[in-house]
């Protein structure tokens, strides 16, 4: 059954700076962490890359090689990897299929397996994970635009679901990029109203197909004359964009109504300004972080994608272009999505 | 059936400081808003005294002298209000019994009322309210002990409830207090296991009687040492002690489990400390304020008071020594609420 597994797997490394430019990747081979019934190698098809340093060259879907014993797969299975490639099974997180809170989570790329060896990523040709941490993929999903729903799109699915988005509920989205344009589709999906904040309007008609009503695309660049005509308008505000100076006090806190939730899914590299407890008291506001997301809550965003008809905007390049992809990301080119495939060539 | 009720209130109001000094109370007589068959008229027994400036003056326990036929209750009623004594009836909060969120709401002290007048408070002998705002009181609660959670006790328990607070979780509680005392009974209550966050060991005695493990005890003065010993432990930590500079990051967000909350019940005069995004990312963690309570709430509350013995630890005293009690609670002498009562005399 495993016979027409390699020894090594081959894939791309990220240098360190010293060696390289900055994002560039090298091809290698590497010997994968010891086998054991846990555990199940994946023939990787497609690899999202993601925007954010800490997950990039993780979440990929391929096709199930070999199951170990101790796992639900069965050779042939369709199945999506996110940002976590293993973790400890058996504390109250991973019980709950919410992994990524696990405390001895092992990351797709980077991870340190029991045996030692290091997770190398989803660039590659095949991958060998923990079973646990791998979800089916619903049969009308293609490979392409879903998998950038395994980090992205379950990293603003996470709080959603947390807080409750669904009919009846107005959800804002800031910022209309890898994760924003994601939460959009996810958000109505759920059904809740959505609105896109954005500093202009150059992606109004990317928001319209996003599923915004055009009168719910909000130009926010002045945040006085937005709170006059938005204040207590939305239940969840799920920022996307890792802004400095984020205008909480001034425009996030008055657009929200009571209970209201405003939810960071960006890091923002300096402290978040500071606000009067009573911003948050007054109205019982929330203010929350939300980290990635677990396998429970991938295969409920699989069902709902395959329901709604949930894809990521990707354009997909063949895996030997790793490096200039990477640096097409950091660069902020991607509308919104890259995609590296096994199967497309140069 | 009015014919007991007088035309003219009778209390107690504050005098501004121009005129008197700070908290001095005078008697005084009021034509209470005009009447209609939305209100009620609820002979005072029993005012608690709350610690906010805000709400001081509201929430009193007493009997239904006479009640409106758009209300549902008889006269002979025992019932309580708190903060507020009015609000639209309307809107999607005054539905789910959430009328702390109307806005419309109209505070029993100072609220104003559709005629125009000013709700005068609960220091006084009887006092005329929406019958929507007041709660029944279930028969084994008495007056004096009940008051505080009308004020201090719903704040507390709406975050709890909020936050699922229950079995399997662990709260802390800093600042043992007014609002404190109540949260560690009402956790306890709710089925958590409760921890009480002090600066200093001189309350130990007190939160065992409260319910709290003398283990569970943490005398939290030096952040770092109390890191060490209880990093990553509590779902909830809800704050009730207004201090300045809260040490979010160096204590309570390390303190936290990965997505758990803490709550702000406390109105610090300055601004909180500013931290990055991603000490509220990276465990997932919440950081919510929470604003008193409904009557959906209060109605929960004195159910689980009821059941599991909740009782504020109150002094009582007469009416009459409003302005004393007033100045000894802004001097921090409560242990841990004032109750003014109407039947107790000097």
């Amino acid at each position: 059954m495993s016979a027409t597994i390699p020894q090594q797997f081959t894939g791309y490394a990220a240098m360190d700076e010293a060696h390289g430019k900055k994002y560039e990747v090298e091809p290698w081979s590497y010997t994968p962490q010891k086998w054991n019934e846990d555990l199940i190698d994946i023939q990787i098809s497609v690899s999202g890359v993601c925007g954010s340093c800490l997950h990039t060259m993780s979440n990929v879907i391929g096709t199930v090689v070999r199951a170990g014993s101790n796992t639900k797969h069965a050779v042939g299975d369709r199945v999506g990897v996110g940002a976590q490639a293993g973790s400890c099974l058996e504390c109250d997180y991973c019980k709950q299929g919410l992994e990524q809170h696990c405390r001895k989570m092992q990351g797709t790329y980077q991870g340190i397996w029991e045996d030692g060896s290091v997770a190398q990523g989803g660039y590659a040709d095949f991958t060998r994970v923990k079973g646990q941490l791998a979800v089916k993929i619903p049969e009308n999903l293609e490979n392409e635009p879903t998998a950038p729903l395994m980090c992205a799109g379950v990293t603003v699915y996470s709080p959603l679901k947390r807080f409750q988005a669904g009919p009846g509920k107005k959800v804002g989205i800031v910022g209309i990029g890898g994760l924003g344009h994601l939460a959009l589709q996810i958000a109505k999906a759920m059904g809740a109203e959505t609105y896109a904040l954005s500093h202009s309007s150059s992606k109004i008609d990317d928001a319209e197909k996003l599923g915004v009503k055009r009168e719910n695309f909000i130009v926010a660049k002045d945040a006085e004359a937005t709170v006059k005509q938005w204040s207590n308008t939305f239940d969840i505000i799920l920022i996307t964009a890792p802004s400095e100076n984020l205008p909480l006090d001034s425009l996030y806190f008055p657009l929200m109504r009571n209970m209201g939730a405003v939810i960071l899914c960006a890091l923002p590299e300096t402290k978040l300004p500071p606000f009067f407890a009573h911003a948050l008291v007054g109205k019982s506001l929330t203010l929350a972080g939300s980290l990635i997301g677990g396998t429970s809550e991938l295969a409920e965003l699989f069902d709902l994608a395959a329901k709604h008809d949930i894809k990521a905007w990707v354009e997909t390049r063949p895996m030997s272009q790793a490096t200039q992809t990477l640096q097409d990301m950091d660069a902020g080119k991607a509308r919104y999505r890259y995609v590296l495939s096994n199967t497309k060539k140069d």
